[in-house]
């Protein structure tokens, strides 16, 4: 047995009822499509959406600014989308689905990166247009500063809550 | 032999001079930092951003406008972010060294992203005014319109080429 030892060991037979162990897969962060935070969050982008486009249809006159009728338009644009995914989100919640299709959530990263940059860019044309006659022009005893200001303030709320879906959904579609 | 028979087979000495195979890692695309998209990007984000700058400058009375005021500060954050990063970019593609340390490029995320929320910010307020002087007051003949209109449309473009940059950047920190 000297002269040649092939490599020959004992091996164990190797079990087949041992559980196939899972890939080892991202937590679901709160506030990623699909769970309780995600959902509070459209929520919340939906009631502030609501209230910067009250406050604003409230106003007589603000149709005579293109801003303003901007800021409309982009808040209805957000209740519609918050909505929408609030449904989804829910939906998913209650029959504990999990929304980590690829189309799914390339389809919410672009919803949400639209209808931010939207209602962003709203409350700031607002914003400027409301310290443009507040600050420089002094002509708040004519025009309704309080409520412009509002309606802004809450224009760049309802932004602020749309920000953390669009990088958690765009994270989840980068490490999905 | 018959009697028991221990699973013995025979297995190959494992080889110990095989090379180690490298982790698959994602491709650097043009954009990301380090670069030559990522230079040229950097590069045009300055020279609007500087446009942007000088017209406003140019203008005598854009003081009197604080949304003016705000984008002249705006755009002077956008030019020495972006000539910082292109300096950063050039040096790397010299060097041929890679910017993957994960805390260089949290650090350009997060720049990436302030600086191009207030360019994106300053420009949606200057626009707001600038529709509101030309379309709804019809006041062109006393302002200068066609100016604020070029510079407010020169920050458009620089936050057109952040986004980009931004985007990739993050990309570049989830599947780091």
């Amino acid at each position: 047995m000297n002269s040649s030892h092939p490599a020959v060991h004992p091996v164990d037979v190797p079990p087949t009822d041992v559980p196939v162990v899972p890939r080892v897969r991202m937590k679901d962060w709160q506030g990623m499509p699909g769970t309780l935070g995600g959902l509070s969050l459209r929520i919340g982008q939906f009631c502030f959406a609501v209230a910067a486009f009250s406050i604003m249809l409230s106003i007589e006159d603000f149709s005579t600014v293109t801003a303003f009728c901007y800021l409309v338009a982009a808040t209805v644009l957000q209740c519609l989308w918050s909505l929408s995914l609030a449904v989804i989100d829910g939906y998913a919640l209650l029959v504990k689905r999990s929304l980590r299709n690829s189309l799914v959530v390339s389809l919410f990263v672009v919803g949400d990166g639209v209808t931010a940059t939207l209602t962003f860019a709203a409350a700031c044309a607002s914003a400027g247009i409301t310290v443009l006659i507040g600050n420089d022009l002094r002509e708040c005893a004519q025009n309704h500063c309080s409520k412009y200001e509002t309606a802004t303030a809450m224009a760049f709320l309802s932004w602020f809550m749309v920000s953390p879906s669009f990088f958690l959904t765009f994270w989840m579609l980068a490490t999905r």
